[in-house]
């Protein structure tokens, strides 16, 4: 009866040094390049944009450990180290063989992992004296997440956020203005880029690719200013690996060791936290661990996209990314797992799945619902519409496990609750939920005339 | 720079017992009362409203500490312990010499203190064959709870939403439903007591004492069926005591005892649960601790109410409890904090205050949004207006300790987050929230004619 049903580490284990697989990969991910002169972006060509922490991080291939800063270890505190925990009402659920385990990210006072990035890029904007940061969120997970940590470095924050969340998601956008940032619904009068939007389509509910290029814009345009984003970045996942790290302990004291790890996949943030720091065993061929990124299947751009050098954003103010994508200009789908709907992924995932060294699922939106309610129900926690695609690509690993009568050890990474996602809930309750998919033509069409831009 | 910040306890540490103040108080509170023969009800009394154990818990006044049963500690698990906080960026923010901790309870999934005794409830209804419970719920933070446990247990339950909080508080009503409750506003046509006052007022919004009215007479007429309660009643006040048990091993961790403890108070459960494991010091001397309940300027029960036999509910279908009241038919200002708006104290409180064990204040709207603020932007979590008037009155003790230049030990309880109560923020800053007093006046009128209820 007395069995662990949750690993807790203690705020001493929280790591002192962010894990850095891009020192470590045979096949590097390919450099940025300037979209002008299409030369590889170096540290200093993106200090405009980032800070200049952030900028080396960015394009750091050497070191494979990365320090954390005291202040920032500190503000982890808050809420790290997250707990492990072991799934034993949802693997009686499914009577399965296996054994499921999550990692709660959930439990962060903002509700998801996106705090883990926000809170170093706060800090080294502050260090170096920078004032003013800009960012763009979609759902507002990372917008949150951004508020909090610039009001405790004393930095002022402008948050453009894709219309149709500012006007769905008003709790998201009141949990920013709580904080004390200024939210700015976009497409907006405030940039070039909005103005130009707004003028050849008044009723566009914008897109995350559109607040990218407004708070790039914004950014560039302010002075003392520097612009921050929430995933996609190689520095992003460098600041989430703390996800895996601890996880990596804390499968020590469960006594066993994942064959599968899993994250949902929208720019890589939460995905590449959880599975870099376990990868790496398996590059010394210590480990044969699996890794499956689970993204919506109306937003495929892992298992469905091309990996083509593309923009960041609509605009095409970003550095020039290679990665799989969607194109640019691809306009998603409204599914209410917002934290997903981008048209990219990073490049070092995007390296990563090219070698082989992991693996992607689309999932339907209805399917994604249906594991989170059984979650919830399994589990006690209402999972954020994002995480639940995790859950559903648990649950059909789980359900391999039983047909095949294997005991295979599941982790993921329950990113972030559902508490202020309950109008979704409430519309799949209703039946009103449907599925998008996304065609082959979409994407051919999406993505011509991309091999031009380099 | 690597000074603790949280004091974390591992899952043994969960109390194996619940500590029952009633057995070591000088004045035990005086009985609840039959209100038709107004004999003092004992155990076989309340077997027709609550689970036999619930209700032989609730007169209990011989055993000081009573067995957590396996099947609750396994679910406490889920997210207990919870950790204990220093508030090192509020203190620092008020520039006290006052060392400032809080028991963060809103670590839950559902997000408040109020599974502690949820779980038991339901556990209890379980094992002893009931298949159907009900209960009513105001803010929704207790029907949120009692969803989970219940579907947890495989119970059906049907829960009585105050019908303001039905239609504003929309995302609490879909959690319950994502759980797999039935949720109905109330006042309804689907009982008597409904039925009565939605013929005589048909555009009332509904009040915590009528919903508890129409949950009790629902459990009364289903076969198999019984009734619960989030507050108010000694059952509930004992299982909360795993929160002040757990800070009691933590406080010792930070190598401290609080010389003030705080918690909101709405009928008792989350002051009681931090308060009464501490108070067994008091009581035996070798303490001094004080401790204080911070209600709500708009329904000050224990500052300002008198001290009578009354009605839990509004019907009057309870046994009379002694109790601080504002008297059964209070009808509290529309105030955000809907955890608190409850006209009567539980009955060990009542005594505890009567006894000058504690003390109470009382706090208006515009003063806890302004402390939960601060709160968010200093410590980064967004806290549950209820939980706001503990922090409000901390605020107001760590000034206190300022002004004369002490280095006091304040402990408050936080006892949910507020990610669910986003709307009543929004109100906020937009300067859209006022005070409500209510005045002595108000009280001797409403309280009018209640001693000729015994």
């Amino acid at each position: 009866m007395d069995e662990s049903k949750k690993f807790l580490l203690q705020e001493k284990d929280i790591p002192t040094a962010w894990y850095n697989i891009m020192a470590e990969m045979k096949n590097k991910p390919r450099p940025f390049l300037n979209p002008a002169t299409k030369e590889p972006m170096k540290a200093e060509d993106f200090f405009p944009l980032f800070s200049q922490e952030a900028s080396r991080q960015e394009v750091n291939d050497k070191d494979s450990w990365i320090e954390i800063p005291d202040e920032v270890r500190e503000m982890y505190k808050i809420w790290r180290p997250t707990p492990l925990v072991r799934a034993r009402g949802l693997e009686k659920y499914l009577d399965t063989p296996a054994h499921i385990y999550f990692k709660n990210e959930s439990v962060s006072p903002v509700g998801s992992h996106k705090l883990n990035s926000a809170i170093p890029q706060a800090y080294y904007c502050k260090k170096e004296g920078i004032t003013n940061i800009t960012t763009e969120t979609g759902a507002g997970q990372w917008g949150a997440a951004l508020s909090m940590a610039a009001k405790h470095f004393g930095i002022e924050l402008a948050v453009y956020m894709v219309k149709i969340s500012y006007n769905q998601k008003p709790y998201r956008r009141s949990i920013m203005q709580t904080y004390g940032a200024e939210v700015i619904a976009s497409p907006s009068m405030s940039t070039k880029a909005g103005r130009k939007i707004i003028t050849e389509h008044p009723n566009y509910q914008g897109s995350l690719g559109t607040a990218i290029s407004e708070a790039v814009e914004l950014a560039m345009n302010t002075p003392n200013c520097k612009y921050t984003l929430g995933s996609v970045l190689n520095h992003v996942a460098l600041h989430q690996t703390v996800i895996g790290l601890e996880a990596e302990k804390q499968m020590e004291m469960a006594g066993e060791y994942p064959d599968v790890i899993i994250g949902c996949f929208g720019g890589g943030s939460n995905f590449s936290g959880i599975s870099f720091p376990f990868m790496r065993h398996n590059f010394t061929g210590e480990r044969n661990t699996r890794f499956i990124a689970a993204e919506p299947a109306s937003c495929p751009k892992l298992t469905r996209g091309v990996f083509q050098y593309d923009f960041g954003d609509e605009a095409g103010y970003t550095p020039l990314i290679p990665m799989y994508t969607l194109g640019h200009n691809f306009a998603p789908a409204n599914i209410h797992a917002g934290g997903l709907r981008y048209h990219g992924a990073g490049s070092v995932v995007s390296q990563l799945k090219q070698d082989k060294q992991m693996e992607a699922v689309d999932i339907p939106q209805l399917e994604t619902f249906e594991a989170a309610t059984i979650f919830a129900r399994t589990e006690g926690i209402i999972p954020a519409p994002e995480s639940s695609h995790a859950i559903a690509s648990a649950i059909r690993e789980a359900k391999k496990a039983k047909e095949a009568g294997e005991s295979k050890v599941i982790l993921f990474n329950l990113s972030g609750h559902g508490l202020i996602d309950m109008a979704s809930y409430d519309r799949y309750l209703a039946g009103d939920l449907t599925n998008y998919e996304v065609t082959e033509d979409q994407v051919e069409e999406n993505t011509k005339g991309l091999e031009k831009l380099i």
